[in-house]
């Protein structure tokens, strides 16, 4: 082990102090990873939604002040005691939910909904000791998701760690924490679109655009992307959307302007808003006999979705999915290996980079709906 | 072929003049089968709740006099013009839903729903030319879901004939025409319950103690009825039904103590009644991460299916199907061999058997809640 193993660590990190405030640079104490933790090197980081959305903290449980960051790669810098799975050197994505590899849900085939590392957004401490791995001249840090990757070290359980190929490129497939594995995998694993279908994608964020980008490696040939906001449709295409539809241009359901496109219905539909309008159009637009519909977006706690049962027992698929049913640990390096045989491609999705230093832009980017993804190299 | 092919055949067939009255054994005239149809001699036929439904007319578009029947087992008299498939003499079990081989729905693996020859409740006439086969003194009497089996001779498009073993007797696979079949296919083909898993089956009327016959077969260690009739309770357990629930013996939601029993929710569920309330329960019951709820019970046209997308999210995936997702030509054959290998029981299924002349009485059992299936023996 390296010279800083066993040590507590002082480095920069990005601290929120209060809700929607920009984030300051501060150096931070890291301690070492206790028992089944690993303290990690971050070397890139990128931005999504959920950052931004529990950073604003309009509604959600306020914890500050709070280290945020779920999308990174990075490298083992030391490991706590019982930890044989990983060695320091290791390249690793933390990731926000876990595997324990020993629950009902990690043992079933069918999820990756751990029981013991399933995602937590209110929870800021790690569940070893239930206390924080970061202070400030003593002053507790709140961590985020487990993660907290806008650090240059910090520490995660070893449930929640991909140990990846050292031969990719982390500041590449650092952005498959999250949402992009997420999309990707709703169709991969979820929706499967056969080879030759037609797919409908509700939603062109990055999620949306990934799940589009997971059509089109399964070969769908009509890949329908449809959104509120006609700027999005132009880069789509580079994600393998060949048609559009914005229900703002139409005076009756998207679902049915969808079946009149398609005889019928689309074979497959993913769902990326989190609308519950949007997830009804979602379900409905799927072609009866075989249709399958994909839940991703998350929604309003108050929403409630409403259909016809004749919908259903027309032999349509309704399903939602977590994080792609990708298995953090033993699911992701496969993502990597589909990037490194050109298979998935993933700079398309990386619109912007800002070092360190100016990570309130990567949030003024998002803000303004002009990113996909921002990648945050920690060393400048 | 017969003396009989080519001309009108004069038989007895139970007419229903009127609805909810009690149906008349009449001398009706049939005539020979036009193109890509085929005249079945009917030996055993059994009545299925869709029967009585349509026959009470109580809000569906009555069509009378007509001549129910659409589970039966019988032998080919006569065939039509381009029949090719089928010959006289061979043993089949007509449908009340087709498959015309030609259309998308039967050419992709996942669909039963025919276009051609999908069920059309309201059709009293063959598709060839919009008129009956059947008259009785020149008064045209309807048809009914094609099939008409309530009746010594009928006519059937070969769409919806599926050819069996001959070895097969036919008074025990007579019942595989409709909710038997639904109920067994819901389990087989669409829950799939892997072995030694908990299935909760929504309903113990015949399709639903089909779909845990399913389960049994199917090797599921728990199969949990739930019905509000506590009748139904000591029946059941002959289908493999070891756990049961009345929801009205609890004053909450059933999905509650359904999770309670199970740590969490059940692996499947299939519900069989068509009551709104017991769908949502049945999807709500099923464990997030893997869980799989499957309907089958038909709704009333104004329910509404509601739940919170969480739900969904959660990974629960929900489902409908229609005659069991099998394919009538394509998979009745193979259910037939089912019970030929004894793997499946269809005896349990018969409570009751009449001859022709009292096929009022199958209408009574059925009516006080006495009967599974009731087999109509025609030539008696």
């Amino acid at each position: 082990m390296g010279s800083t193993a066993g040590q507590v660590i002082k480095c920069k990190a990005a601290v929120a102090w209060e809700a929607g405030k920009p984030l300051v640079i501060e150096e931070v104490e890291v301690a070492p990873p206790q028992a089944m933790e690993v303290r990690l090197k971050i070397l890139y980081t990128s931005l999504c939604h959920t950052d931004v959305y529990f950073w604003e903290a309009k509604g959600q449980t306020p914890a500050f002040p709070r280290i945020f960051g779920h999308e990174a790669g990075g490298i083992v810098e030391s490991v706590g005691e019982g930890v044989t799975e990983l060695v320091p050197g290791d390249h690793v994505l933390p990731v926000f939910t876990g595997e324990c590899k020993e629950c009902a849900h990690c043992k079933s085939e069918e999820s990756n909904m751990c029981s013991l590392l399933r995602i937590n957004t209110d929870r800021g401490v790690m569940i070893n000791d239930g206390k924080s791995r970061f202070s400030i001249n003593g002053q507790p840090i709140f961590h985020f998701l487990g993660t907290s990757t806008f650090s240059e070290y910090t520490v995660v359980h070893i449930g929640c760690v991909a140990k990846i190929n050292p031969l990719a490129p982390l500041d590449k497939v650092c952005v498959l924490g999250c949402g992009i594995s997420t999309g990707l995998g709703a169709t991969l694993n979820v929706a499967k679109p056969p080879n030759g279908s037609t797919v409908a994608v509700f939603g062109l964020g990055a999620t949306g655009l990934a799940a589009a980008e997971g059509a089109r490696i399964a070969g769908a040939s009509r890949i329908i992307g449809v959104d509120i906001n006609p700027k999005r449709f132009s880069e789509a295409k580079k994600f393998g959307v060949n048609e559009f539809v914005n229900p703002k241009d139409h005076d009756r359901p998207v679902q049915e302007v969808l079946a009149e496109m398609t005889n019928g219905g689309v074979d497959r539909s993913i769902e990326c808003t989190g609308n519950i309008d949007a997830m009804i159009s979602a379900f409905e637009c799927v072609h009866d006999g075989w249709g399958v519909a994909v839940l991703v977006g998350f929604p309003h706690k108050d929403a409630v979705f409403k259909t016809h049962p004749i919908n259903l027992l027309n032999e349509r698929t309704l399903k939602g999915t977590f994080f792609g049913n990708y298995k953090p640990r033993s699911d992701l390096p496969s993502v990597v290996e589909k990037y490194l045989s050109k298979e998935l491609e993933l700079e398309k999705f990386i619109t912007h980079q800002v070092p360190f230093s100016e990570i309130n832009k990567a949030f003024e980017y998002m803000l303004q709906g002009d990113s996909l993804r921002c990648v945050i190299r920690m060393d400048a």
